[in-house]
């Protein structure tokens, strides 16, 4: 294992810029002078968002490998690009390095990172790299873009729009629950195994964020971060609308399941409240149901819009009762009082 | 004093997006969706340099209080983007905030970090916010343009060049020295306080920056983050020269003069190793000297570019040193066996 202080903080820097992801002719300028210089499209619109991710608070590194939280931390930011409707283009990375992590271990970051980053045709061309006295410290800024007329807010919701969510909910909370219980899980075999990778190396949706924008069918989107009930309430807030979510029809994996014998929750309460999916959520306009059908996306109806602000569940026999928020605030713990259970 | 656990983290957001300096029609959607939306300039490359600031590495919150620890994230990011040429133009921030900070700090944060966005029209238009179970971590990324002609990178120098500095060195490294000797230093006659002051709320030199690449006469350029002997070393290497700098010119300020009989070092060693100035070093051809001369900005010829790769301090008498690169290596500590003394 070779130390950082070994490496030096250039030497770093330049191991980081020999294997950075690097694939387009719009990078002019990438890793390795004050600034990077790209040429954004002329006709479309820029994307950008920035993450904070610290050890402790978002990850624990006694059951996340570097490699993981590499492509993690990639794929967190690009998450918010697709929900825009974008293309990612650029990536920026700084991190803090506390003593006690190798040489090694940081490489591992950077693999990971770099294989989603190519895996999207996304160039890392900058950052910064700097000792931490604490815990690892991740920041990660994406750049995307997307035509004008494509973009997809979070507040375009109408009453009447039918809500739509990609794949299946609950996944990354309970697989955070399992690596809590038994520490780290290996081997393709392990009961589990595939909630804790959808934990680790979760998906950034973005083809099918792209595919949606540009149907023209999408009145809002947002991805699934904090948790269905958390994130759909911002879509909600910022549209000025409520919505009834149907609890029969929320995407639950076979995978959660069958394991919901051993899990400390059922796997609706994960579905709403679990955050880390990364999944899409999004609303679409009735006469847009077929269009948004035949585009063959992996996504299903799961509510309506409706006016008014109350976020509603409503069971198989028409009961109602109201949805609040149940995501995680960092400054208050979950709303719930649990904690920083959900989002380690 | 108000906690963070009282206002939440939606609650933060809603402030921080209330008070962000907003000022460009190129900002399209800022704070509050998955990504801002913005509208790059067709005709200029766009820059984009991030940077991280974390407590006990890079700040003291024992001597530095809110305003300026805002107004210096934004500082230097900006500077980053001068040392290219450009014009700043959007801003975004990321905050780990231990449970210890109050809203009212980080209010402060906000209005030191505006100020100083504001005074460069540059627009915060995303970021993020979470807990941090240990400092307070500070992530800041810059975006701006320049025209893609005037771009200055660190390569450009060539032997026969001339090396300038913009202001005054070596002043926040002494500013730094006074800081944790005294602890608090405030007020307008206190002795030092100029000093005290360069190191707490740093200029980014965005308008020399421009004129200097305006002008065409710069044909590499950084700005001095890390210190002299550091930061000339990054574009000998990238521009494959070496430099002879002349000691008596090297602009010391009055300030740091009359200071230099109670700081432990001379005058000259904060200039050459101190760091965090945030001034501009530059290379200019020999036939555009006249022309950098009539730009009228406080700059001063310290050296000239030489063939090979070695970086030389000359004395009044000629007589030549090896200067090595003395500024801040993450990972090791200074190179001079400092530890962590200079970039605090």
């Amino acid at each position: 294992m070779m130390k950082m202080s070994d490496l030096g903080e250039f030497g770093l820097i330049g191991r980081i810029k020999r294997t950075a992801s690097r694939l387009s002719a719009s990078t002019v300028i990438g890793i390795g002078d004050d600034a990077a210089v790209l040429k954004p499209s002329s006709l479309r619109r820029e994307l950008v968002t920035t993450d904070l991710l610290l050890e402790g608070v978002h990850f624990d590194l006694s059951h996340t490998d570097f490699y993981s939280l590499g492509w993690k931390a990639a794929a967190v930011n690009l998450s918010d690009i697709a929900a825009m409707g974008g293309i990612p283009r650029f990536c920026l990375v700084a991190l803090g390095i506390p003593p006690r992590v190798s040489v090694e271990q940081i490489a591992g970051f950077y693999r990971g990172l770099n294989t989603l980053l190519r895996k999207h045709t996304t160039d890392l061309v900058g950052g910064d790299t700097c000792s931490s006295l604490q815990g690892l410290c991740i920041s990660v800024t994406a750049i995307g873009e997307c035509e004008p007329s494509r973009i997809v807010t979070r507040s375009g919701a109408r009453p009447g729009d039918r809500v739509y969510v990609t794949g299946t909910l609950g996944d990354s909370a309970a697989g955070l629950e399992i690596l809590k219980k038994r520490g780290n899980v290996q081997g393709r075999k392990t009961r589990g195994v595939k909630l804790v990778d959808r934990h680790r190396r979760p998906m950034a949706r973005v083809e099918w964020g792209r595919a949606l924008a540009l149907s023209g069918c999408v009145s809002a989107m947002i991805d699934l971060s904090d948790g269905l009930s958390s994130d759909l309430s911002h879509i909600c807030e910022q549209s000025r609308v409520g919505a009834d979510i149907r609890a029969d029809c929320i995407p639950i994996s076979s995978a959660l399941q069958s394991m919901s014998g051993s899990l400390p929750r059922a796997p609706l309460e994960f579905a709403l409240s679990g955050g880390e999916d990364y999944e899409l959520l999004c609303t679409v306009r009735p006469t847009n149901v077929r269009k948004i059908q035949s585009l063959k996306i992996p996504m299903t109806e799961i509510g309506i819009i409706t006016p008014g602000n109350i976020l509603s569940l409503v069971d198989d026999r028409g009961r109602r009762k109201t949805l609040s928020p149940s995501g995680y605030d960092h400054f208050r713990g979950d709303r719930n009082g649990r904690g920083s259970l959900w989002k380690e």
